[in-house]
């Protein structure tokens, strides 16, 4: 499917998918993708969805001083990716609080998925302390699909 | 107490502590370690640590055909660390079963814990299934302390 | 014009172009992207253009034992590249010899050159000794575009 | 001789020598050090030299205004270092200028050279342009050993 995944990924069925190639620079002596790295996959995908839901974190810090910082990361390796694999990072909202958000996200071959990651965002305002999210922001997240909490109770 | 650390690091009650200067390649934009790299200061002192219980990783896969493969990491972000900051890493023994261990590493400054990961480990032989520890190997881990178990609970 | 780029680039002109999109990972704590990053850009750029050129590094190993190693590399640093930035890698021709090819890469934003990378490569064959490069491979890459010489005559 | 070599390097003979140990975040599928992470040795190196001789760059900054870019960077590639390989970076002085010098540097394993780098880098003021070295610094970087030019014009 990610032949047809344009750069800038899409969105689809409440979630955003981004693709990803698997360079030199991603793998390790083992032949496989170092485990840190998948960790950019994630962070590349989010940073692009979050711009294609038409929000720039840059822009947005200057306005209202809110950037978001991951507080917790668990990721499980189900399979390795390889050199030239062409990858799916898959994202979708898991939890919408009130100054933070949870996102699950996937790294996907064909159909298998070889990492999955579970992240706690936190917003933080320029004091440093948590922030309520601007009602832009919660607005463009949620637009990410209504389906959202049906999928993620159907898994 | 970093600055006493030599460049292998050192077991002391328990625990294997690793020396890990910031350079700019670990930082990113927002003038923070990026979060990705505190996996890399992870590895490095696993390594170090194994080699420092006499135990080499490429030795120890041509003989016995073991590898170590991380199936899940959890990571908590709870201070960032900065350019120049002279960190330690902590690694004890949280677990050894019998194909496998789990270990909880710190990333700290002075006396602060910046980063704490939690790991499960799989050994796997040739085939790429799971593979009982062998014999030397679960001695040299266990030899990390025998008072870990102790420490884990005072926590 | 790198929104108009494909993600796999495109050859015109007698060069190729590669979109680059600069994420956190790729920046340090001065703000901008760290030296050694652009070599990755560089190298992504080269992958995907012998792809595009019908080459799979891989195939061409295991098909003729055939490997590509960087000999030498100056590159040189005009203007520096920051987070969320657009660029684009030109990669052209510089010259083909038997068993060795220089190329010139330009890392850019719109129409500014910010990192100029000058590569000498050598194709080596299993025994890790200069190998002529395959005919197919030298069609190829000749076939990046017949004007090259003169483009570069008239630099 | 780096097994002698403590974390931070030592001065000696004209230059000064930094100890790299190679971890899987160095190298990549091809079994070697992926080639972009020899600039993250060299930096490291330089960091700590700098160290070495008295100057906190990040104190420099806020002092005089002066930051260190590197314009131009010629690295040549002879022979690939390998995981776990224990390294030396080797840095000297080449030429001093009124607002910029240039440096060499030799990524060594044991007696063989692996990869040299020959480095042009400018200091800048607070406008971004070219700025004198402030005395204390080019007395630092001269103190690296006033047998320098001697030993380059041996090579």
């Amino acid at each position: 499917m990610n032949r047809a995944l344009p750069r800038e990924g899409l969105v689809e069925a409440g979630a955003y998918f981004y693709p990803v190639r698997v360079y030199y620079e991603d793998t390790d002596a083992a032949g496989l993708v170092y485990y840190a790295n998948y960790l950019k996959f994630a962070e590349r995908a989010r940073t692009e969805m979050l711009r294609r839901l038409g929000i720039e974190q840059e822009k947005l810090r200057e306005e209202t001083g809110t950037v978001f910082v991951v507080r917790r990361c668990t990721i499980e390796f189900f399979m390795p990716a390889r050199l030239d694999d062409d990858l799916v990072v898959a994202t979708r909202l898991a939890h919408l609080g009130g100054a933070s958000l949870e996102l699950d996200q996937e790294v996907r071959r064909e159909d298998a998925v070889l990492v999955g990651l579970s992240l706690a965002i936190a917003a933080l305002g320029r004091s440093g302390r948590p922030q309520r999210l601007p009602a832009a922001l919660r607005a463009a997240i949620l637009s990410l699909n209504n389906t959202t909490n049906r999928m993620a109770h159907a898994r």
